[in-house]
């Protein structure tokens, strides 16, 4: 079976972890070329042994590329979908699919008039950790989940213009965690949120919050709670607990070491890893082994529904953070409210 | 330095509780009578070698009485504590001081005419891991504080009856860590809470739930959030987090024993402590001591004040619960709102 | 039933704790007198409230006391032992029984002529994590136990001029790992050590080490292995573990509080507790309880035999180390060597 | 810089694992060839692509190979090293060097005259939680190392085919924390072992032991134990311990998974990863990488000495465990004895 021909559509972070991790580990896919129209590019693609284009209109239009890797700005994603998926090619987006709901309707849309298969970036699906507390919670370990914790904080603030372009801490860090939430207990119906601006004050004066909890009412009749913070002193933390009848599942912080030390002040061990592409890097590799099995006809890791709804509780959840009450998911998605 | 002579208004769990911590761990303190009402009553007072009244009045009316312990049904509670604190003495209560707040502005105007301590059964105030960790807290070692996470499960569901004249999760149960929340972080200024009756889905007939999420916004700024479940296959679940500026600080669950297993299935610890009277066995008589101190001139452990703001927090959830916004504290409490 | 009247023989450190034992916590017996020479005893007397007599004949003279706890210097022991089982009473001594194998077995024969209990204070029996170790040992968990590994640091060093009177790191430390030991999987039949004094080089002057490791064969074919420090930065470091056909038992450390903090350097837990009063607080007051029922009937938690055969893996150790060779357990008791 | 061009000695187990390793991983080595008596080494080798010679001295006479790994049979080790040094091969090579000392004295001669690089498959030395350990104990952390602690399980016992080949316990088994001992702590000047056949008592005719306790006296006076066994229910058992005057530096097991599940028996994390490959994936790997900068002019990561006393250390353990008697170093190595 041959290779996926893949374009990679932005040579930023993400464009060349992917890049790299298909080189390197999926050889079910075939990097065959990159666009970005940074003048900084030339030398990511040179190191990659990729022809660069400056549009990205040429990788969609060239026959020979059956995907891309949509790994632009998120202002950018709508329309380089859209026009994949016209195209008849499949698409990997890092998320947020896009801010607008109306924009992502459009991109529905657009690749169900395809068929083609999209995948959105949820690379915490593909940690195996979390992987395996949901296998065990399908299995009934615990029976029926009743509270759901997510605990994801980043070790350092963003720098304030990246704040300012990213769309606030819902839409931009806690979507992830939105992601993870139906991934382990399915949909959720209503969301409530209370956060603040503690780490930088100045935050606030932008509109956004750096610190806030998230609580989530399922359909399954669950309740969830995420707590989100911008910055943790020891590092990126990164956890999740469910509670049921019959116990509790729980998935901790990976350690970077097993090594501790006791000394006169106590017991000690190291900080946890610094950054999430050495904390998720083998769901990153993963995720896109798994895009290429959806190509190959298995269901996406996440598909254009998951990034549609992680969005719109990011929506609800700023909405109620404005307005200090609790909103049902139908309202944002424009369905008719049942409560 | 003679002991404090004490009469304790009731017998049941609680009221012998007490009774065998006084006469076995806290010197300060000597209990001398005891009312209950209750025929089975007599045979907890032979136990225990006190004499046995009927009526709580004739405790407040003994005048070699100094001070009473309040462990009667909360709907007795406003009744005896102004009767006692306008016979001039110091009182212990159990919580809820009272499930009405009006009832409560009753007790603490007449504690404070009498110029009598009151301190309320905040146990978890006398825990060690608790004011460890609110020690550490305090000399700064995690900063600024900015989110607070307390957990706290119980190991089977009451009694369906016992629920019926509990007031509820919220006051019966969470008030114990509403009060632990602003222990650890200080005062709050708005509740939000979202839940459901999951461990048994009758209780929602009764109005009531058995899972729920509170969020609290602190007047510090800072965002706290308590989970809680009436059942936990594991054991009685009581943990506690705080992140801030510096770090994160946390209190574990403690151990029944140290021993743990592995065999071919993996590494086993047994399950927590099953009972409250486990977990807090030294904060229950430690609180006491510290009620003798207060009598002495110390502050109390928690006092009128701390008691009317769990009370407030409870209704505050309750309200926020049924009608799906944000409750600010003071609309409950009945001062002007700022916002 | 009436309390066991109970004199004590020595105020120093342990009979102080155990006099403070008996009154708040062991109502079975009744401490009636003591007996210590120094002029200082006189104070602890009077703070115990006990008549204090320079001689301790005079406890092992007097007709209404029922049982003595020795606790005087080792060399006092077997004099004392045996002149209370002659006068019929029971006797609870500290370790070690004698620093003599000689003397221990004029002891044995005195106490089996006379048909009186006699129990050796190796408190670690009365530990609640080792007695659950055991019992799930016994009730075949891990099946057949292969190794035992036991660790077993002080935090400090002890005085020089305490360890030259002691007897040396076996006989005075390592004795109540070689008991625990033999609690655990039963008689030793051969004992190998090493051990260096690193801790302070200038023991080594003195004949003794401050650090061993102790290889133990078990009469069941097991295979045990003891490491001891007379130094922990971090605490007194106490740890059992038992490896066999199913899997491992192992009792880690108690902690002093539940309580880390994680900060930019790590996640940091507190030392140890600093002192074997502290660690073994409970076991230290169960095992008088344990006395009394061993007057009434039940077997001792530790009898003659189990004390001599403790200074016997002492003794053999101690030979090891200095002919550099394994020692059978029958050599050192002067029983026909089998092999 | 081009890769060095490496020949692969035998194909069995670890043969193909450094294959594999080589292909995937690390690219400063490039495997050119194969030799493998064996008929089913003809599959192994076309999946490798590699050409196979059925005689191992094609490989060394073959002058465009630069490097040889020796995985065969530990009976070929000898002849076929030292044939690769006089031809001015590197050679990495599978422990143990040889099971006979004087063999390694011949293999040690012919690489010192032919100046080439030997460096012997002691991979835990590469696995990153010793290494950190090895770091920080290095970096005065702890102070100076008083007691060194290994304890090494196999999860299953091997075939007792492969058993009466292996050279026993000792020499195939325990040689890896022989050599990690050393790598920790420095050279040792005495052995002493006790050992029983537990697992399978019919091993004790064969003249091995399944389960060991072996101490060492290191030339630094630190004191080390290691203990080993052939099974383990719970998984591959490999932990270290290191104490010191400054306190402990401990390497824990690693885990499979952060996912624990707590129920109405308790807390429960998954067993050990099963396999050794699992557990040292990475060691095996970065053990190559370091081969071939010890070809670029590197110390190697354990070289012939190392490979030398690992051995002198497995015989005088079996010398211990027969003559019941601590033996030094030197009586093996047939140096001087000094004492």
């Amino acid at each position: 079976m041959s290779a996926v021909r893949v374009g990679v559509i932005g040579l930023g972070r993400m464009g060349r972890l992917h890049a790299g991790n298909i080189a390197a580990r999926v050889p079910a896919l075939e990097l065959v070329a990159a666009s970005d129209p940074a003048p900084a590019a030339g030398d990511a693609a040179s190191e990659l042994g990729l022809p660069l284009a400056a549009d990205w209109r040429d990788l969609v239009g060239d026959p020979t590329i059956d995907a891309v890797l949509v790994c632009s700005p998120s202002e950018a994603h709508a329309e380089q979908i859209v026009a994949a998926a016209e195209a008849g090619k499949h698409v990997f987006c890092e998320k947020p699919l896009d801010r607008s709901l109306d924009a992502i309707d459009r991109i529905l849309a657009a690749v169900s008039a395809a068929g083609t298969i999209l995948q959105v970036g949820f690379n915490r699906r593909a940690d195996p950790n979390f992987g395996s507390l949901r296998a065990r919670l399908d299995a009934g370990e615990i029976g029926q989940a009743w509270l759901l914790k997510i605990t994801s904080r980043d070790p350092h603030p963003q720098a304030k213009e990246y704040v300012l372009g990213s769309g606030g801490l819902f839409v931009d860090m806690a979507i992830h965690d939105f992601d993870l939430a139906r991934y382990l207990l399915g949909d959720v119906v209503a969301v409530s949120a209370a956060g603040a601006a503690l780490v930088d004050p100045e935050l606030a004066d932008l509109g956004d919050v750096d610190t806030a909890v998230t609580t989530l009412s399922f359909q399954s009749g669950a309740i969830g709670v995420i707590d989100n913070c911008r910055q943790a002193a020891y590092g990126y933390d990164q956890r999740v607990e469910v509670h049921g009848a019959l116990g509790m599942l729980a998935a901790d912080n990976e350690l970077a070491t097993t090594v501790q030390v006791a000394d006169e002040t106590g017991f000690h061990r190291p900080r946890l890893p610094e950054f999430f592409l050495d904390r998720y890097g083998d769901a990153y590799a993963r995720e896109l082994e798994l895009f290429a099995e959806a190509i190959a006809g298995a269901p996406p890791l996440a598909d254009g529904r998951d990034g549609q709804h992680a969005v719109a509780m990011a929506v609800a959840a700023h909405t109620s953070l404005l307005e200090r009450r609790t909103v049902a998911l139908a309202e944002v998605l424009g369905e008719p409210v049942i409560s």
